[in-house]
């Protein structure tokens, strides 16, 4: 972590925010309300933790103005607390500096163009006419296929793999074990055997994305697979061929999205949600967990699929009752009709 | 992508299908309706792009009898334009070709033997024991541990794991990241601590299947996983420990079967279905996209589980409902019997 | 498999349990009840595998007393058959055996600390300051990134990645591709862009747990994400950051768990079940296969959600009727007001 330290009037200043207390007020690291010391910044978003608020240490607490009587501490009074706080801790993130440099133990093909002040780590593989921007970092044991693009910035985590021709934007971040690139799932029916349907197309990543640990983006079939800028993707999603994912679209861990579908942008897919092929979804559509999209979504807003936790019990009753529904609602009209 | 042109005269024999237009017509390489030129062999299968036929600067158009008269260009005539193109398509697909050799830093134990004309890409190790065929590729960063066995034109992407002992058939293609043969999860509590089951069994996986990208396959407790001839799994797919996986059958993405399922041939598994251990699933059985599956199925046919997407509001408003459901069917027989 | 035999006095002895037969009875090697011969012990544990018991060559089997009448061989008698056959079956197990050594194609960082009797395979990468216990095993292709700290007798296997500074304890087992502290998914919204939350904390996973393929677990965005001791992951399962698993939780293939969520002890997570960020689990709390857990659960119990799978054709016409699920039971209240 930086050894950076910073004063409450200059964090007010740089996130043009109202303060309270001394503007002298220093901090060098970030922590959480319960365990913050004087040196610490916080911040109170999730009103879970309020109860967290009263008893903190810390030297300086990012929070919204209706918590700050409440607070014991300088304070910076923000609309939206998490978004304030997480721009103050970037100061404190060395996570992604790094020393340049072509490691003895790494594999760059002699066809390959490999930008200004790069790291490439260990156990790199950067095979023939990749083409690297500057200031790229490739961690320990990545795959860079033929042809693949890297834009300026981009930080590739440890193992991970970017399959032949595809193109990263700039300063477009990448996890361990994603894999971009891999072949769609395309398979018809020939004479009672499968046979595969070549994937020819590519992968474009757009600036500023961020592609989890163990996500996987397949390459189009014909067209390419496409996410727009600062499409944001957690952990173990999975891409199919040909989709378009919109610019500032957000998915939570797990989600996938089957071929051809087209997502517009600012949409927030929630944590194990499955989007069928050949679908739209409009901008700025949020899908909650777990749900399954059936059919396209034409107009922004929030939907859901699937039943509600209950004891196991009174879910096998109540499941039951479902293979029964139809039937229950007939009943019940011929009541009414009685 | 190789350089081959063809005519319509050519493909209409080599795939046994009527057509319409001038027999030297000629094409250098597919594309979608949409971006086709004169010089591109196109196909409509899903009649949602129907209306992309009209417009389209296409060369040759693959495509049902009935779609034939709004074609405004040659056309190949198959009661399956997917499959039909999915032939033809192949032939400009270079993807899978490779120079053989053994790269400077990719590790081969002595004791391992390696078939004729195989590509081991950098960073790959192949340990002790291991057998590998003719004509197969190795990309880079695969790992083949101790006795692995990989049938003659296997194609392994990069960054795969095979571990020790697994047998893959002829023509077996693996996407990146997949693991193969790793322990299932064997865990029996003994005086308030989990003991590991050991895993002594393997993973056998017959000619031409497919494995997805991160895609995982348990070895056996005591007898081994089997993936019979012509399975095509999608990725990030998990298959457990004992599982059998009849012949032709295809998982899309993210399904997961657990320990000791039997499933049929010809079957199709949607996106995320999850399979409960110890079933028996018939051949030629569909389940639908995150459908669970808590008990064997013994006939063909479509199975389904789930609700339909709604808006939250409504949604919110039958879930709370879907609590009280046996208690309203038990209501609505009151009133009837009243 | 190592060629150790053993005699049914000696296993009775070592498991502390009553048996019948010969007591001179000699086995080598586990097999399944179907297979076995004469020299492999076998049990019977699930009831649905009773019908091979009366057929079945083996030399010993595990069983409970209710099924010895049946048993046409000797037996071990036990009232978990399968923890007493799991714990039998150890001694023939030599797949975490290994050779120590330093595999030249290995990179080590000078700074490393690298304890006794280690294995470090070919294309392995251990970074600065990464501290490595005595006799861990390090598969290949392993990538053990800054600071990151291995305690004693860790058995990871190929292709893992081990962040800079995560921690595991003793005798932890890692499968392959699994990723443990990559950055957790913190973004919020400023200005219509996404910036990225820092995620300073770390991973701390406690002694004899157990880390499925492909699993990822994130890094905590200010404290860490930890899973106390004992606790076993399946493959494909998501972590997300600061959460908390507590000792001898079990989670089955593709669970997922959101940020700061906190799971007691002694639970079991089903296949494909998601837990929402920031609930509180009790100890002792079963999930059925492919719930959602959208509310904290305080009381020890198994729960559910989701529907039964039935044919298509009967699940179009009941989930229909849930679309309507509040409106019947409000025209079912006025029949009953009537």
């Amino acid at each position: 972590m930086r050894a950076r330290s910073v004063t409450l009037a200059e964090l007010a200043a740089e996130l043009e925010l109202d303060y309270r207390g001394d503007p002298a007020t220093e901090v060098s690291a970030p922590a959480t309300l319960e365990r913050a010391g004087p040196r610490h910044l916080s911040f109170l978003a999730n009103p879970r933790y309020r109860r967290h608020l009263e008893s903190t240490r810390a030297g300086i607490v990012v929070l919204a103005e209706e918590h700050l009587a409440a607070c014991p501490c300088a304070a910076l009074i923000s609309p939206d607390p998490y978004a304030a706080f997480a721009r103050a801790a970037t100061r404190f993130d060395s996570s992604r500096d790094f020393e340049p440099g072509l490691h003895a133990n790494a594999v760059v093909a002699q066809s390959a163009r490999l930008g200004r002040d790069c790291r490439v780590a260990a156990g790199v593989v950067v095979e023939a006419n990749a083409r690297i921007g500057d200031r790229v970092h490739l961690g320990a044991g990545t795959v860079v296929e033929d042809g693949a693009v890297i834009g300026d910035q981009c930080f590739i985590g440890p193992r991970v793999t970017l399959c032949r021709g595809v193109t990263l934007g700039q300063r477009v971040l990448v996890h361990p074990g994603a894999v971009i690139g891999a072949d769609g799932f395309g398979v018809a029916m020939h004479r009672e055997r499968w046979i595969k349907v070549p994937q020819l197309g590519s992968v474009v990543v757009g600036d500023d994305c961020e592609i989890g640990a163990n996500t996987t983006i397949d390459r189009g079939t014909l067209d390419d697979t496409v996410l727009e800028e600062d499409v944001r993707l957690d952990n173990q999603i999975q891409i199919g061929h040909n989709v378009k994912v919109g610019a500032h679209t957000a998915m939570a861990g797990c989600a996938a999205v089957a071929g051809s579908a087209r997502i517009g942008c600012y949409c927030l897919i929630g944590g194990g949600a499955g989007i069928l092929g050949h679908l739209e979804i409009a901008d700025r559509v949020t899908i909650t967990a777990m749900s399954l999209v059936t059919h396209s979504i034409r107009e922004a807003g929030v939907y859901s699929s699937g039943t509600p936790l209950q004891r196991n019990l009174d879910w096998r009753k109540n499941a039951a009752r479902l293979r029964q529904l139809d039937a229950l609602a007939r009943r019940l009209k011929k009541l009414e009709q009685d």
